[in-house]
């Protein structure tokens, strides 16, 4: 008997659609008192985006060989937390940004007040989907979403990037912002994915480390070469704001060609990290891939 | 052997004294990176406020029969939770407030963007800080501290208050607001507290959950009769807001006289609830007081 052939499109898609309707079920409906903040946070998730931290967490899972079902409270809580991080960027105190997945963000569409607390709403909601499931691993998946999520990961990386504004940042300074800002995220979005096992082997974990470090490195490096290259509607989010808001980027400090390299060399280094794993590992292949091969 | 009577003031102080310390060590250093941010954290925490969701739960511990070191991570994510909504709510988009427990307000002394990571770091922080005790009851303390925090729960009270601005509310309707608004924290605090125990009897949750729900709303009756009644000053806020904001108060409703009489009333309710209990429950008692008869 053989398998058939890893298609990652099919993957990918089966997947997306799984998240969606888990956070559609995860998120209150806009029935429950206060409604229109509960069609807000539904506003700011749903509908929209690559999902990637998600497709994650279940190629981890994979690997971890456990099953989508115990994985879908890894998904949600990581896709929930980037959705508030995003209602919360896009705030005139911070980025100012009116349009976000094609739509206007949830600022514009409902009000700054409300926004403010869809954000808080959901980082609140992504803790409590973790520990609803009862899971055997569910403090350590709390740890490690708590923890890249406050002010040594997520939070941490936004407030080094808005003191680093209109500064010329070395390479090592700009790694580190990112690894606080985005890195720190896609990591913890393997690793729940992996915990949602009963238990996982330190090797595993340190290979979806090594893993979600490089793609962490590789997602923002292509984020830029996009930001430089493409336009607003295929983005979906105002293009070329990073020139304009005078931030150091890769883009700008390796100028374009070497930051295409550089991802590139990410991929290779990711491919020869999941060479001894069989088939199992194919999705995290597949998200190497679809990482550092957006069209640009 | 006889026990020395209990002094409330005495307690408080102590336990006041205690949590600011947690705190202290809880919270990430100023020379930790991101520097700004951190320093930003510590001054929405620490030094300031009566810290009475951390007494309470503190007092829960000291019912359930557990130690006070078991109940410090319980006192401090409920404080930081506390920390973080009032960095929001005094934000422009939100109160718009300036003045805080006596000094200018996080957005004020630092700025808007600032204030908004900080509340964010502060909510993982909380939830980090249970998980990283490794207490028999931890996940409860996460599930219950989530859910008292997001949408229906603190996170939900502040949107229904945003829509009830300048609308005649029914006293059920305010009442509802008032329970997710600052209720579920309160009634978390005392769980929490209980929760750091290894086991905790269905019984004594039942009556930390009476007890709370009568706290938590002569808190919020006693803040809205000394906003009408006390000056910026006495109070290390801006006094007379809610008048000026046109926002229904249980002063607005029910008369001045009727709502103390509310809040005696609420009092003698809850020390006929521990009743049942002896010494360790001499906590429970003097916060009913402090709460119950702030100066007005």
């Amino acid at each position: 008997m053989t398998h058939p052939p890893f298609v990652f499109d099919q993957w990918a898609n089966a997947h997306q659609q799984r998240i969606e309707q888990v956070l559609a079920q995860t998120l209150p409906a806009e029935t429950v008192l206060p409604e229109r903040l509960h069609a807000a946070m539904r506003y700011a998730v749903l509908g929209g985006g690559k999902r990637v931290r998600a497709l994650l967490s279940y190629a981890a899972a994979e690997l971890a060989e456990t099953t989508l079902e115990r994985a879908d409270a890894a998904a949600a809580a990581v896709e929930l937390i980037h959705a508030f991080s995003l209602v919360h960027d896009d705030m005139p105190c911070m980025d100012d940004d009116d349009l976000r997945r094609g739509k206007p963000s949830c600022h514009k569409q409902y009000d700054d007040a409300t926004a403010l607390l869809v954000g808080d709403a959901l980082q609140s909601l992504a803790f409590e989907c973790l520990v609803d499931t009862g899971a055997p691993q569910a403090l350590k998946q709390v740890q490690v979403l708590a923890n890249a999520t406050g002010s040594r990961g997520m939070c941490g990386g936004q407030s080094i990037d808005l003191q680093s504004t209109g500064k010329r940042l070395s390479r090592s300074a700009l790694e580190t912002m990112h690894q606080y800002k985005t890195g720190a995220l896609i990591e913890a979005a393997a690793l729940l994915g992996a915990f949602a096992a009963n238990e996982t082997a330190p090797q595993l974990i340190n290979t979806l480390m090594q893993y979600s470090q490089h793609m962490g490195l590789a997602f923002q490096v292509v984020d830029d070469i996009l930001d430089a290259t493409a336009d607003t509607q295929t983005l979906g989010k105002t293009a070329g704001k990073d020139a304009l808001q005078d931030k150091s980027t890769y883009v700008s400090l390796l100028g374009l060609d070497e930051a295409k390299s550089l991802v590139s060399h990410l991929h290779t280094q990711t491919l020869a990290l999941l060479a001894a794993f069989g088939a199992q590992a194919d999705p995290l292949r597949g998200i190497a891939r679809f990482i550092c091969e957006r069209p640009f």
